[in-house]
């Protein structure tokens, strides 16, 4: 006979649960015997004691069976999808599952919001008319199945893993969020009941991440490596800088602006860079090695399953996108090269402009945001353009500008150190 | 500004709370600002990290600060009060507080019922007719300061310590009872609240007790006399064992009877010995040097008190003690010396036979429980009545039996060997 305190104070006393007490305890919590207080005293129990890779991996198959697991082995083509972390400016979906659509590989993607400082892949596509986010399993796999779309980014139904939706917002009040083998679990137990067949991972390290340091991000990274391959889902992770924003956009219609110009062949060459790694990383785990993921990108491939993939979702690619109705634009104070502009910093602003939300369920203006006028490293001369900031609500912009002031250096050349976007690479 | 998060994870991440965050976190807890799950959270974070002596300190004032607290200053005599951490036959309270009244002080305890293989003294004194363990404030301040009666046991009220109460029920069912700073201030802030000058603690050490180990019970000792201290209530604490049972005897009726014998001045030795060194404690505590309260107890005069006390409490001292319908005698399976008789294996054998609870508010049996013919070193004959079980439902008798197969032992002399009642002594 299982009990709440008996599975809590096992772990509460270090040691490992069963794959029985388990199973017993997250089928407990679906059905509300065992209580949230209860939930969250063996949370922090976790968050001290850790769980072994069997502990989590068992963890993670309870929170994928408290609902619904897609399956789409039957498409014709191979399914693969990419999940990051979190970071400011980070748009990369937007470009990359048309790309890796147009090379042959299937894209089934559930996203999310953004909360705090960081965009939700969901608010952005939505600054373009008509885009709907909600969209059945049978018309999900009806895109995914058109050879002229193939891939879907859309919002994960209420029935996949459940337990694991409680168990975050429980978590996200009860100081319970930093625990490796909890944040592992969540974020794999939902990519794994999407049904995808091989998945990359795309784990931000900086200061504009979720993890500040690169041993816990490799860490993480390890973790959720081992979560996918031990249920079957071939899984590698990149570790990759977020310490300053990515591209020259944040805020969503912005960051969709951006995402154009890239599938146009243009664009920051950090986003084209991660981008195309990405893009190689899930083609050959989908085991398509046959196709240059730059050449769909410059031929125009990947643009029209951009256009076609958006259709799907009732979107019009060719409607002008929102703008904000103020701008505010800051100047460069001296001259020199710009030797630092924080990710945590410029993702606050954005926030508080109106792109992001501070809670869940608050509404997001398409197109506030800001945009970058030089990424460090770039020599600037005083008084040109820095930061562009737009918003509908500019009554916030003198507090905007106020936080921003910490937000970047302008320093000499040699004070500037140039680091690599792609930190390290891990397999199963 | 506080918020439950800031206050668990300072905690969690091994930082010490301050006296702000505590007195907020218990104060939004009494107001269900701070949910169950969050303090839950905290609860375990307490466990894993401890509280530091001003936290501990802090915590029960907060506690005692969520109610009412009592005051007896104006009362002609010292109040003085005993707490036991709980054990097996341990009456000690009864034939203790009439004694201790006897010799001048005033006691006035406000206790609990009995829960797991402990009894509770509250549920003892229920089995004596008419007795009504509920009592207003103004009529326990006439009981104390009558110079007859001077010692008053009774439930405590709603309103003294309720976060404790709250938290104490959380802590039940999400595995953190077992946080020294928490179980200290949980008994602490109800004997402050209950407006005692002065205290001497019983703490249980053995088999039978809540704490089985002596370190921690030191531990826990010497964090309810420091907080005694930092309250400003003279505390001492007594460590005494609990291997074996107390006295000759476990149940409600039968411990009021065998109270009644070392009240008419026999009864068993331990019971005896431990009552006297428990009430010579109180009266130093509470400034009486030149009364022995084994005079007390040879010439009647705690007799007198016990009547006077039970009376007052609409008790009749000299109706019949309830009995219970069914005996089962346990025989001596061999001959020898008793070298072991488990006080936790007699404990819940005695609330199997209904005279303790499982759960909270479960009715109990007035005339259950154990008689011992043997304590541990006496010589038993194959064969001789070793315990006699008492109870209204026979129907357990079976698996009672069968359970206390394994509760003692019958070898030779030399495996038998003494240990003390009194293990150590812990002042400020």
């Amino acid at each position: 006979m299982h009990s709440a305190v008996s599975v809590i104070t096992t772990k509460r006393d270090g040691g490992e649960l069963s794959d029985d007490q388990i199973d017993w305890v997250v089928d407990a919590f679906t059905r509300g015997e065992v209580a949230d207080e209860q939930m969250a005293a063996l949370a922090m129990a976790i968050v001290w004691r850790g769980m072994t890779r069997r502990e989590t991996a068992r963890w993670t198959t309870a929170m994928i069976g408290s609902g619904r697991r897609l399956d789409f082995t039957d498409l014709p083509r191979p399914t693969v999808d990419k999940h990051s972390t979190g970071g400011v400016g980070d748009k990369i979906t937007l470009p990359l599952a048309p790309l890796v659509a147009a090379c042959g590989a299937a894209v089934p993607q559930l996203s999310g919001r953004g909360l705090g400082h960081t965009g939700g892949t969901l608010d952005k596509l939505e600054a373009i008319a008509g885009w709907q986010a909600d969209i059945s399993v049978p018309r999900m796999r009806e895109i995914l199945a058109d050879p002229k779309a193939g891939a879907v980014v859309c919002a994960a139904g209420v029935d996949l893993a459940p337990a694991d939706k409680r168990l975050y917002a429980l978590r996200d009040v009860t100081g319970t969020v930093e625990s490796i083998p909890l944040i592992a679990s969540s974020i794999m137990s939902k990519k794994i009941a999407e049904g995808t067949g091989a998945l990359v991972l795309d784990v931000k390290v900086g200061r504009g991440a979720f993890m500040k340091e690169f041993d816990t991000a490799r860490e993480l990274a390890t973790a959720m490596v081992e979560l996918g391959a031990d249920a079957g889902v071939r899984t590698v992770a990149l570790l990759t800088a977020m310490n300053s924003p990515l591209g020259c956009t944040a805020g969503n219609a912005l960051e969709v602006a951006e995402s154009i110009e890239v599938l146009a062949g243009g664009g920051p060459a950090d986003i084209v860079e991660l981008t195309l790694a990405l893009a190689r990383e899930m083609l050959t785990q989908a085991g398509i090695d046959d196709v240059d993921p730059a050449d769909a990108l410059a031929d125009g491939r990947a643009m029209d399953h951009w256009r076609a993939m958006v259709s799907a979702q009732g979107g019009d690619p060719d409607a002008p996108l929102p703008r904000a109705k103020h701008t505010e634009t800051v100047k460069a104070p001296g001259t020199g090269t710009l030797t630092r502009l924080d990710a945590l910093d410029i993702g606050l602003a954005v926030r508080r402009l109106g792109a992001g939300r501070a809670r869940q369920g608050d509404p997001v203006q398409a197109g506030a945001g800001i945009v970058l006028h030089a990424k460090p490293g770039d020599p600037v001369s005083a008084g040109q353009p820095l930061l562009t900031l737009h918003t509908d609500t500019p009554e916030v912009i003198p507090s905007v500008l106020e936080a921003l002031g910490g937000a970047f250096d302008i320093g000499a050349a040699d004070e500037f150190t140039a680091t690599p976007l792609l930190l390290d690479r891990i397999e199963p």
